[in-house]
């Protein structure tokens, strides 16, 4: 019998079976989502379509822990819902301050300069959250109140830090400073622990594509009665995002500014559905033994001048996302071994950090993905030769073995 | 043997069979793209999204027999488009003419008022485009030049009335004044003839989900010179919908300010594809058959007080929706029956106009699909013994039969 | 404007639109049906894929108004239930006397003579149902019961005849004659009334694709006692088909001898459910009125030497089916006119039998449906120049308005 | 911030992701595959349906590596083409002789019996391949040839044995026997090399939904010359699965004995694509190497009475699939714990053997699949602390990592 083992397996002669996407969104849509995604177009005056709308619309505020919060859909990305917190609550000449821990909240500061709102940055890391100290300091020097609006992420996509947002709300309310305190749940919204209420924010904003499992199209904002009442006198108002015939719509279809997002709004009944299936808080949970996991496989394969964590802290880590440092290994090679070779998508590098790559491990996941994904990173580091101390795989599913049951 | 017919059919048992939505948008999603929009998740920073992408862009500026316009993709629905073209062309108290010829053009001057624009409205009638003299008298009389843009549809879904937009330009041309000239192609685009360079628009807006074929939540835009020269000095510029990015993008995502619409752009691709395919021109011809086998329809079922369409004069008919007047027949009962009864859904009545319904007859469609939508209106005619003059169905059928090969 | 109507239509130019599909079977499968069978593999030791398994054998006897008939299901189509009844209960040199009404019941009887059963056939007409007198004499005549079973179709799916199965059974008991009863409901079942148990009949066979409403490659064949106590004495069992471990089985895969057909098992238990929701016998006055209005259609289109109804007798018509005699009108080009212009497949002629096309009309059928299909034939009756009595599709819309609620 | 850590996780809290099915067939189907069965029903007679059939027919051949064998589709299961083998080669009183290597080709001989065929058993092992001297001896005992078939089955999915086909072909020739050689490669065909011509094999029969990748619900029987002159001879004809019609068909539905098998026919032309563009002989080397990945793993855990490989000799190993032996482990514990726990389905044991599990590693596998299952497996073993020589996937994704590229 001839040997098949004599044919030399061509370049990315493994890679025959499912794509695997473990980026930090869009994350993998589960098959209930796709199906319910699929349907036929509807009528959009009355039935079905307008059911999915209003279930979807008394599920919004459960997902962030509040009682209070008026939910908005914007038919648009997470920048969509950026927009809409910026232009309803601020006018021209408003300053916002923007707190750094990697990207994210001052693209959202820059995106509200272009409507004419001054920006304001308190310096950061990026390897490490936000400073609630500094920010007190920061706002105990703005004796004048000119800062209307503090924007913030919970998780910053590109450190994969996550920010303490009742540390900052307590700094805020040290300060006695009045602005509006914004937060972006787009990477953590349905991962990490977030309680709107209870801490005291003001407009959240979040979107579809990360930990709620939806393709990207749709995207959410909260808003307190305080935001409500900023948006009285907000002039930065533009239609398709204004909040006014939102809140109480003559018609349905002025719930989204004309004509719905019929596809969308099926698929995130379905998710909303299965969140409370599973049940909020034990999808916490499970987000967190899913990082831990990921976090054991790093230590696991960090050697002095190879593989770590970026944010040394596990506190202050995502539960969501995970920055890894390669150190003098070719991250981009990594990528492109796991990608080419295995189907396997990693998160890319974003600018300015070093060598890294990103694991995106929120929403519909389960052991054999993550640990898929943990297990083709290493045979990647494998083929390469590179440094690794023990085995990371193994690492994770002997966490993972800690809570199967 | 028992007779079946003993047993009476319950209300509603003739529908068990597949939904047709006959409505003005969202029209029916082909089977091809319905496929296309089911992928999983893919990478989005390479690969086939990218592809999907430069695809639908490179596509983007045939739909509107443009060489030179620059195409801009708004996620977001029809509304979402309208914004982008006003924040990006104008400035706080600038003022905008409405062209009114139904429902839209005015509704889209009042989503500019919200942002600081100052509307002034060109009244019109509810059964008869834009007068073009009208026009030219009106910007005639504005001799400064405080109107800096001139807003219309090409078809108004409200009334079914189609616009000369090349006479419109005319009559802006002969007043010689310098406003931007909008035209909202949103109901029209794919179906009725449209020309943006031989008619000299500057921006024109459309949406997926009427002639486009694709669910809603996806939306276009295409700017002359001229609109990207007013771009320079506007002033109502918003992050989301800034058309700077865009133009250039350092990165991909800025295309589309942010994560990419993943489902509608594969959606879109293959759509696109299904136009080429087709044929443009051979697309409009199609339209203009299948709307003279509906007004042949209305024209056998019309009485005195009965049955009749919207628009009298068959040269200012859309070729993509119709509204039929219907005396007086109670038009929502015909809507229920043909909906509860038969599992087709027609197109409501929009305020202001009288008994009427409306029947969407755009996009992917064929005689069997137009057929069994005025077959089934007429089931209902005949259900209710409202007064019909002759088969509407037949003449329709003979109509279709006229051009079968 | 440039006027697109110059723009000839090329040929085809009509038919971007949904696909009809209106041959008798496969029939069209709802989006329900479609979706549940897009479902991955599971687990088919247990569970989901188990639990579907046995709603659909709970739910099998209710399709044939049965409370005492062993269902069986075979990985097949028609052809495989029917081979299915003939191994269980046969044997070698056994005589089965098939009574002729078009194709079925003969060709029935010649794949028994493949296994070495001899074939009698009781001629019959093309137009007209089995004649239970001329049956009872044949009966008669077999005076030492060398007849072992006889074979009838309820409904031909080739001349579209219904047989009259009490009457039938009636024949047999007054010849006292000891022969199985078998009864071919492949194109009638959950379409024309049938009630194995007052009806006497001793096996009946079906398969998924018609009134069924799954893709063809599940049928399914229900035994009487009489019919399980031939299955002690047949010689012509064959293993994949044998009925003994199916019916009491000691693990789950021996109901399909083997790996179970898990799509279909899927998509089936849909279709049941969907089946009784609409309540079987509601289910069959539809299709009666579905069936009227077709009548109503080539009553009026018919014309000396022009279309006719194949069945002559009303009472003898298929509800599921109906041949269409063309006369002198080319009925192949009404086919390819329908289909190449419009997107409509129409059934085809079977040899033997003069002009002529057969229309599908079983199963997911509603009436924009079914007026799409009479609309698109009467278009390419008047593209032909066809001589045509008067309009079909009005007279169908007219005769089902009479049901619409 | 509340501890989510402290929301102890109910049972099954982890396996909120894609569910994975790791048994031996059904094997996970591609979403190519899935999308192509997705379509709706079409004209049967003529067009696209008739082409994929085509295209099956014309790819079927070069799946077993033949240029002679005349290729058969079998609506139905495995057992269905092993029927379709017997009933077309063999008379009543046939001897068959079937090779034991685990369960399956007895099983084969015991549905041959059911006709009337007489059932010798070569006796073998659970844990090595047929011997080819004791089929010699055998045969060599067989004086008046008596023994009309040879079944062997190429991989028992039973015990994961690979039977050498080349050696008992070899072994048959010593012994001048004229008797059939029938093979079984429906666990083995696309993952294991098989060459049908080059071995002498008489007939090949294999199934869809192993590692061909299409749901079950069709299968295949390949005949060589001298099959098909035993055809001649047979007495067990029966019309389903006789060949006579479908070798020369005079209708397309001659090929399938009826009524198209239309979702799969669109399915496996999807599939015969994926495997030609990947290269039958990549396929075999990837199959290889995931195989070899498993038993690094297996080989890892392994200790003194603890998990093993069921068969000792790795040249007598399947490539598609892998008993694993867990000595003291408690196998129904492991599955239970990777299913309810995480997602993950293990093939379940099958009697007389002892303590184990089956993994099922054909079709559509990648490596974070493979990887994802075994570092489940380890997590379950972790998680019911049982004892394990070292990491399994550490040792699997070392191993792939050879190969990655």
């Amino acid at each position: 019998m001839p040997n098949p083992a004599d044919t030399p397996l061509p370049p990315g002669g493994l890679r025959h079976g499912l794509e695997t996407v473990a980026i930090p969104g869009p994350s993998i849509v589960p098959e209930r989502v796709r199906a319910a995604m699929h349907r036929p177009m509807p009528d959009i005056y009355a039935g079905d379509l307008v059911d999915a709308s209003d279930t979807v619309f008394a599920g919004l505020p459960g997902l962030v822990c509040s009682t209070r919060a008026q939910p908005f859909v914007v038919i648009g990305n997470g920048h969509a819902a950026w927009q809409m917190a910026i232009c309803n609550t601020l006018s021209r000449g408003d300053t916002v301050l923007a707190l750094e821990s990697g990207r994210f909240a001052t693209a959202w500061g820059g995106q509200a300069e272009v409507s004419g709102v001054k920006l304001d940055v308190l310096p950061g890391r990026l390897d490490a959250p936000v400073d609630p100290e500094a920010l007190r300091d920061r706002l105990d020097d703005d004796r004048d109140h000119q800062i209307k609006a503090v924007l913030v992420v919970q998780t910053d996509t590109a450190t994969s830090v996550r920010n303490d947002i009742a540390a900052l709300r307590s700094a805020i309310d040290d300060a006695g400073h009045p602005a509006l305190f914004m937060v972006d749940c787009i990477a953590s919204l349905g991962c990490e622990p977030y309680r709107m209420d209870d801490w005291g924010v003001d407009v959240t904003v979040a979107a579809s594509q990360k930990g709620i499992m939806v393709p990207p199209g749709i995207a959410f904002v909260w808003a307190s009665d305080k935001a409500l009442e900023a948006y009285q006198r907000a002039d930065l108002r533009v239609g398709y995002l204004d909040w006014g015939p939102r809140i109480d719509p003559e018609v349905h279809y002025h719930l989204y500014a004309g004509t719905p997002p019929v596809s969308h709004l099926y698929g995130l009944r379905e998710a909303l559905a299965m969140i409370a299936e599973e049940g909020l808080e034990h999808r916490w949970q499970r987000h967190q033994l899913m990082a831990e996991a990921v976090w054991a496989a790093i230590d696991a394969w960090s050697t002095p001048g190879g593989i770590a964590c970026n944010i040394p802290d596990r506190c202050h880590r995502s539960t969501a996302v995970t920055t890894v440092l390669t150190g003098d290994i070719d991250a981009e090679e990594i990528r492109r071994r796991c990608k080419d070779g295995a189907g396997v998508t990693l998160g890319s590098a974003i600018g300015g950090m070093g060598q890294h790559f990103r694991i995106g491990h929120m929403g519909h996941l389960n052991p054999p993905m993550l640990l898929g994904t943990l297990g083709t990173i290493e045979a990647a580091l494998v083929s390469m030769g590179a440094p690794m101390g023990a085995s990371g795989v193994a690492a994770a599913a002997a966490h993972l073995g800690s809570a199967l049951t």
